[in-house]
């Protein structure tokens, strides 16, 4: 047995991804012993000072009575602050620019598709005909972000090279460079009320919960689209569904959901005015992820730091 | 009546775009007299020198007999070419930067509706699938474009910024940053074996008329994809047809078609493996280019130069 104490791997993801992800974090700190939950004995279990979780069960946690740390190999840790919230771990979301860098080319990516209006041209083509739209400026199609955290700065970034004026919302207030910023409930409804196309990048926390409920998405212009890359709880599926039914919004392109994988009956799939993702927009990449676990627990071993960055008082 | 030659407009647009074009080119030049060719006398006809055009009847430009410079409102001129190449008139397309940044926009936007594997999606969702694909990142995706003039090198510009190996081909050996370039046969078959998506922004000219012909279509490596923003005929539409079907390509998005609008009857419609787009890439701005046509114009008032960029001899 190693004389430093094991660090178990902890996931309710299926064994083909626990495996991988074994063997990514094996290769980026050769000198830790990783070991999935499962594999540990009494012994081992009493010596866990540090977890490192992928949606851990956390009737697991509980088992390891000297944890201290529990570092995500995830960016959005909503459920480990519901089930860790009355404890008093640290906590360590992933923060990576290999993923801040996939997301802002997914916001790209699906703000074009927006705004260069494919899902109208799809459905021309299944009805074999031939009419162009008049074509809109970027600078005529104001984008409005949700979150400015490491996902929304990055994305606000590459909407600005494409030449579409971004604005941004924020809980504190934030600078950033040619971005209009906004922060509170009233710069909320100032965004809203000039958002063409909006996408949200924020958490999941008891503030973000239904944020976007019938009230807020009355406050975007007509035929404003939707994005949400972030999590689905944040907006009111049936009110989003009146808003699209009425006409009100154009499109929603939904990559999370409420449930997911998003059951069969939903009414999403069948929706004209909706792309549906299969949590698709920005995965992790175990290589890049697991280079960043073993820096920060290589931190911990030399000098006792723990790299925590998330607030579980606040909720992200 | 103006001690000025008139300059006709000459177009077989529909009434409605010869009615905006004409106010876009009055506003452009108040000094100028532009007339519909259908409105000028006999006297007038016999003044004019110039003719600005949009796909004209050639019919029309024969009834101007001190006719010299033709200036198209059109980027491309393959029509006027065939129509006028035995002629000794001047010939002037247009080339704006609006219109190089708008293609760029969608060479970007369509590029990445490929590389984000948005056709796959669309039918997971008709199927109600659950299925994420992994995820390639953008400096694994080879994107080689044909032509490398005023719009490949932007639309060049705009893929490098989204971290994409570029490749160009060109007739002359060209030198673009971060791109790396060929020429010729051999530098033609050399791109496409390394190209993931190939992109066409040819002129159609006698060289160019099916260039990608089955033999060509099958150096692309396995799975490659196609993006057609220039003329249709570049593309032999049988051999794509059957590359798709074989599942040696994976998608193809088809802009331009040998007849446009495409019949209903045409198999592009409804092949599950072609995204069909009417001819909207990159539409023109009638008032930049307005003020395009206006500044070339007073230069040959106050100079008597004749801004021609069209080689009728090249073809382009
Ligand atoms: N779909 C996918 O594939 C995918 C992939 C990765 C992540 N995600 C989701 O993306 C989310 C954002 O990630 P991130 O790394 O950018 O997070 P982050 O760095 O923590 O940023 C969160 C941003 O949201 C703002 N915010 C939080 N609560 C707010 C409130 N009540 N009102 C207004 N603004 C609020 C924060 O404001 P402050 O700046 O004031 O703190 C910050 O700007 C994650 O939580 C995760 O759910 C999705
Ligand atoms: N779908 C749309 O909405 C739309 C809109 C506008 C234009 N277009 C099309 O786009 C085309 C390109 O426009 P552009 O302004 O970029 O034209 P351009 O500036 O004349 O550039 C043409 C490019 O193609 C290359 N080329 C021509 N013949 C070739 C050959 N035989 N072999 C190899 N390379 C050859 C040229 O090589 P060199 O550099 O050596 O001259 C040049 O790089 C237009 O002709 C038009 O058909 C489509």
């Amino acid at each position: 047995m190693s004389a430093r104490m094991p660090i178990p791997f902890v996931s309710q993801s299926d064994p083909a991804a626990v495996a991988s992800w074994l063997q990514a974090l094996r290769a980026a700190m050769p000198e830790e012993e990783i070991i999935a939950f499962s594999e540990l004995d009494e012994d081992q279990r009493a010596q866990c000072r540090v977890a490192i979780v992928a949606n851990p069960d956390p009737a697991q946690l509980k088992l390891l009575p000297q944890l201290q740390w529990v570092h995500s190999v995830w960016a959005g840790v909503e459920r480990l602050v519901a089930d860790l919230g009355q404890s008093d771990l640290q906590i360590t979301r992933l923060v990576d620019p290999r993923l801040a860098a996939t997301m802002a080319e997914a916001v790209l990516a699906w703000t074009l598709y927006l705004h260069r209006d494919m899902p109208y041209y799809a459905r021309q083509q299944q009805a074999r005909q031939w009419q162009p739209l008049d074509y809109v400026l970027p600078e005529q199609r104001r984008v409005g972000i949700l979150g400015l955290g490491a996902l929304g700065e990055a994305a606000a970034a590459a909407l600005r090279q494409a030449r579409f004026p971004v604005m941004g919302w924020s809980r504190s207030a934030r600078n950033l460079p040619d971005v209009r910023t906004y922060s509170g409930m009233d710069g909320l409804a100032q965004m809203l009320a000039q958002t063409d196309i909006l996408v949200c990048l924020l958490p999941l926390t008891a503030q973000t919960r239904a944020l976007l409920d019938a009230a807020r998405l009355a406050m975007l212009p007509p035929q404003a689209q939707l994005i949400n890359f972030a999590r689905g709880p944040i907006i009111e599926e049936e009110a989003l569904r009146q808003a699209l039914d009425a006409g009100k919004l154009r499109h929603a392109v939904l990559d999370v959901f409420a449930t997911e994988p998003l059951p069969p009956g939903a009414w999403p799939w069948s929706h004209p005015a909706v792309t549906v993702l299969p949590h698709c927009s920005a995965p992790t990449d175990s290589g890049t992820a697991s280079a960043i676990v073993a820096a920060n627990i290589r931190h911990y071993r030399k000098t006792g730091e723990i790299a925590a960055n998330v607030d579980l008082k606040r909720g992200y």
